[in-house]
């Protein structure tokens, strides 16, 4: 048994190889479609988004892929990140569970974001681009691509949703003091913003338009390609490092885990954390996969699993994936990272297949588990992050009930440095359980593409 | 030679006793003296404030100190801390000299702080205490001790300057979320806070009258001790633990520092960095040790090496240091964790007997090295901090010049991720270099107590 209190694992056993899920798959995913003539998209149709070896990665079904040396290199500055036994709150649980937990949060941005965002960068560099456009809600995803974008020379465009914007202002620092351009969306730089902007001046926007707005701009610029920060396939084999590291530690620290859980927003820590585990579940392994998601905006949950537009303008091709529809506007919660109509195609199918089990949580259970954590552990947890620490507490207690000695690990995606005014709200006794509106879900619903029949 | 990006220990690497610099020192440090009686003060005199082995270790002249176990176990949760090489810094200065950093900012409170604040908060709880009272300036102290009261469940209590409390919100939210009280400082709950705030009520407060206000609470409560950030000796201590780590990475990767930097507010990242590697200077090592301090608050470049208060209401006894007057009050700097009128008397007798150097700078170079450093290395420095990356640019920069190929060490004692306004106030070309007043200088000077003669 492992007596210690993290697992470190040595830079040079940083991976090799990303993890494609692809070929595991009991069936081949289905492809994305054309947003104007449903016919499957080729590399032609996304050529204006991202350079080859990205497009190439993202329609990959090699078992694994190369990680260019380059990109391990800037890996090496908090790679591998540790995993940590949480004796402390187990302590405080009285549970014999035993808890992990795998700390993405040692990164520059705080975040496991940087681990796609260094891959993008180089790639595009490498492919002689000059300028990256994305957007970011939380401020994660931008944080980490500007963090990339000042290692390898890129200058890096950032939407944020404007209701982040404001309330967010040390992420938009951050980005500005590595060097990235940042701009509050709806922006009036794009069509897309300028048509929200005239019909709701004061619009708080949303991740799915800002999605637009960014994809709108590298379209229409020879010079600029688009970066996403999660849902796409490449970005979720980028993220397959924490999990493969996972691995390796549990095969040092003795024992493996019997549940894995993440939160699931888009799905890149969750993916990057549990895709490198499902073999051994499919071989027969008891694993169970479980995916964290907010009451609020239930996804996998509570969402349909039908082709759908990845953004709210409709320029991205249809994704076969649970969704809320593409004009679902989530409530206001703090958890920002998780606030999105859609997910993953792959872990949409996962859990379509019955390989991946999905739970939801109101904001006030969670905030609840992280402050427990925060006091037991030490690290303060980005509010996503909460969701997974609310169900591995849950999944302690019921150890606790039923005296079963479970090995529980859960992927501790970011530190919450950046959401102390949320903190601060909880403590207040100011924060509600946000339920979304019915009505507005059957509205979104009704506006599926017709592909789905 | 070293190739690789960072060199890591294992956690049973994590030194098992402090190093105590007392012994080493050519000559034996002058006593702390009554504030009254000018009387060298004794274990008694200061028992109402601390507990008895931390009094032990102020005035012990032992050469090491074991750490206990539980402060060992804590110390797994971050320790033993990366040493970096910083070579993409190196290539973007273009200089043949090695730059490392040894990095505490992963700690759970984002400092090197939580070193002693642990074992601090642990000899309470052993010593039957249930309440301890502080001082913070930027907050890193106050954070560091609610980590540690959380962990321990010991009620903390933080005394937070004005200023600071006005403008870092975020820090006090964390403190909070750990389960701290903090209040401003001045305040109404002290006879020192309530004397200020009578003549000043809108005072932005300092750290003189902060520890004031903790030390009168400490003294007037049973069940309340006394815990301080840095200046005294059992602080810097317990800090040893990251130069003492250094040296076994040092040895690890193959090679040793010609130069050791590090910042100087009261002194405590400074002596634990590079406290351990004094005894093989003064064996005739020709190691350069550099202590970077703000030009605004200049107490080891410009002030004078006498007996002087550590508080502004003159209630600490006192202590034998360089010091611009203790009711010196040095203007509103950014490095919020430098600006103390006074500095560790260790560190000042090293100063003093020209084992150790200090530069001062002004702060938009310190700004300038800080995001050169976060755009070339990702990690977003301290203000503080950046005083040492300063000084190491410089250094490095130097020995491009001469084609020296020195190995250049200094200590980023912290990330910040709480200091964000500041760099977007830098960014917008607001920072200005603060001069000092000379008249408030000599002002203060004129008021040091009589003891100096």
């Amino acid at each position: 048994m492992n007596e210690r209190t993290k697992i470190l694992l040595d830079e040079n056993d940083i991976p090799k190889t990303w993890f494609n899920i692809v070929p595991v798959l009991p069936h081949p995913p289905l492809p994305p479609l054309h947003p104007a003539t449903h016919q499957p998209v080729g590399p032609a149709d996304l050529a204006p988004l991202f350079c080859d070896e990205i497009l190439a990665q993202e329609m990959s079904a090699a078992p694994e892929v190369e990680i260019p040396e380059p990109v391990r290199d800037i890996y090496r500055s908090w790679r591998p990140t540790p995993l940590y036994r949480a004796r402390r709150l187990e302590k405080v649980l009285d549970t014999p569970a035993h808890i992990y937990y795998k700390y993405e949060g040692v990164s520059p941005a705080g975040s496991h974001k940087p681990n796609t965002a260094v891959a993008q960068a180089y790639y595009n560099k490498k492919a002689g681009i000059r300028r990256l456009a994305t957007e970011t809600g939380a401020g994660q995803w931008g944080s980490a691509l500007a963090l990339a974008g000042a290692l390898f020379d890129i200058e890096v465009k950032v939407y944020m949703v404007r209701v982040s914007y404001d309330q967010k202002p040390y992420r938009r620092h951050l980005m500005e003091t590595w060097g990235a351009k940042v701009v509050p969306s709806p922006s009036p730089e794009t069509a897309s913003g300028r048509k929200v902007l005239a019909e709701h001046p004061d619009s708080p926007g949303s991740l799915g338009l800002a999605i637009s707005e960014a994809v709108e701009e590298a379209a229409s610029r020879a010079d600029t390609k688009y970066a996403l920060g999660s849902v796409l396939n490449h970005v979720l084999l980028h993220q397959t490092v924490i999990g493969l590291e996972t691995i390796k530690q549990f095969a040092v620290g003795g024992e493996g885990p019997d549940v894995l859980i993440a939160c699931c927003g888009g799905g890149s820590n969750f993916g990057g954390f549990t895709f490198p585990f499902v073999p051994r579940k499919l071989a027969g392994d008891k694993l169970r996969i479980i995916a964290a998601e907010p009451s609020a905006c239930p996804t996998l949950t509570k969402g349909v699993y039908a082709y759908d537009f990845g953004d709210m303008a409709q320029l991205s091709p249809l994704l076969k994936m649970y969704t809320l529809g593409h004009d679902f506007m989530p409530p206001g919660i703090h958890a920002g990272g998780l606030r999105y109509h859609g997910d993953s195609p792959l872990v949409s199918q996962l859990v379509h297949e019955g390989i991946v089990e999905a739970v939801a949580y109101a904001q006030r259970p969670i905030f609840a588990a992280a402050r427990m954590f925060a006091q037991a552990e030490g690290i303060l947890p980005a509010p996503e992050c909460a969701h997974a620490i609310r169900a591995a507490i849950d999944e302690a207690l019921h150890c606790k009930e039923n005296g079963q000695k479970k090995v529980i690990a859960f992927c501790l995606s970011g530190h919450g440095h950046f959401d102390l005014t949320v903190y601060d709200r909880y403590l207040s006794g100011d924060i509600q359980d946000l339920a979304f509106s019915q009505d507005d879900l059957q509205r979104a619903m009704a506006n599926l593409p017709q592909v789905n029949g």
